[in-house]
């Protein structure tokens, strides 16, 4: 990991821009840090400067409760190289959803099964790095973005304690068999009439989940009219399992 | 309203009983109240004398943030008369479920539409007995107790400003009418396999609320597993709300 811009933000939290081989990523640590902070990987759908906003938004919130906070860019987004096949499966998808039509599970796998096999190891090396730098401790959190990344996650990467999912992308239906193997603590944000999702299909993955404690919340309004007190709710679910 | 006892609770609440008529109630007013308090009505099943160690538990959790809070008891429960009807009712009920079959639209007609229309105006008059008090000031917020009774209260009742209902018990279909007319900001809560309870229809009526502000919780478990921290997050709907 090579930090490759740094700032301090208005409010003191250090914003440093990272590569992680070709991955861009960035971290945000707390203005006043006495002991190595907790860690919540945030999450995000693919293209950290357009997200930015949103990310640093999130970033800061974390920080004020005492966490950092870390990204990195997905595969096939921002500015990594592009997939051919993922593109034609994206295409796919809109022009299914902009015809109103149901999305075949076979678009959905062509799309999210290559992202996670791909990305899920990206953000584990990208913990890695994260937890050897002496200003981070764990434990660590997981939250947001597309969901079924942190499904993956949650089963492969002992280190994350617990996820806060944004279920508002879809999953693949042969990754139900995974989320019945994850057995950390979820909270799973549903926007119940997101354009770009299956309520239904989110509420049979929150039912497959295996964890004993899981808490859906479900809100009024499309894919990005998340509540602004879900970010409060959010850091009261990190502040019971990140210990 | 006659108060009939006074107690001051360890945490320095002040718990009252009193009787509306022949109807039995309890209000609870914080030990520390400079100004009128805005008011929490507590709904339950039914029986306050088997429900007062959950009852007092939210009352005071309200009281610590400044909320008085009050309940009456429910027609047809504790020692108030008991209606042949209700009682037949409620045995089919508990018929139906220990069979494990569907329960039939019309045994929840029977059991819950003359239990509304019998508790509303009760609760009314208990607002109106609860607000001309020089200790409660408003704003009033509804929590708990039969979905059925919370909803028409909702609808009816313009001075409840909020409602944080309890999907754990059946709501008769020719109710979703009146649910679309629901406009107050709701906050639901859902045990996901509540035993005595069918999850589908709870989701229909999350659905149905007319309320552009509303938001799901639901958590895994029974019917009595609520998890702690929904207290906490009731309080901080409350405080969204009643200002």
């Amino acid at each position: 990991m090579q930090f490759t811009s740094e700032q301090r933000l208005d409010d003191g939290v250090l914003e440093r821009e990272f590569t992680l081989g070709e991955i861009p990523g960035i971290l945000w640590t707390p203005g006043s840090a006495s002991a190595p902070a907790p860690l919540i990987l945030v999450g995000h759908p693919g293209g950290l400067q357009m997200m930015y906003p949103r990310l640093v938004a999130r970033a800061r919130h974390a920080a004020a409760e005492g966490y950092a906070a870390a990204t990195i860019e997905l595969p096939g987004s921002g500015d990594r190289p592009r997939s051919a096949a993922a593109e034609q499966a994206r295409a796919d998808l809109r022009r299914a959803l902009e015809a109103g039509e149901p999305v075949d599970d076979e678009i959905v796998d062509r799309l999210v099964l290559p992202l996670v096999d791909k990305a899920v190891p990206e953000w584990r090396a990208a913990l890695d790095a994260l937890l050897a730098l002496p200003e981070i401790g764990g434990p660590v959190g997981y939250s947001g973005g597309v969901i079924a990344i942190g499904t993956r996650l949650a089963v492969v990467e002992p280190r994350i304690s617990a996820a806060l999912l944004f279920a508002g992308s879809f999953v693949p239906r042969t990754m139900f068999e995974e989320a019945r193997q994850v057995t950390i603590p979820l909270q799973v944000l549903l926007q119940w009439d997101d354009e770009g999702n299956d309520r239904q299909l989110a509420l049979d993955l929150f039912d497959a989940f295996g964890s004993k404690e899981k808490t859906l919340h479900a809100n009024m309004g499309g894919h990005t009219g998340v509540p602004p007190f879900e970010g409060d709710a959010g850091n009261r679910f990190f502040a019971r399992h990140l210990k």
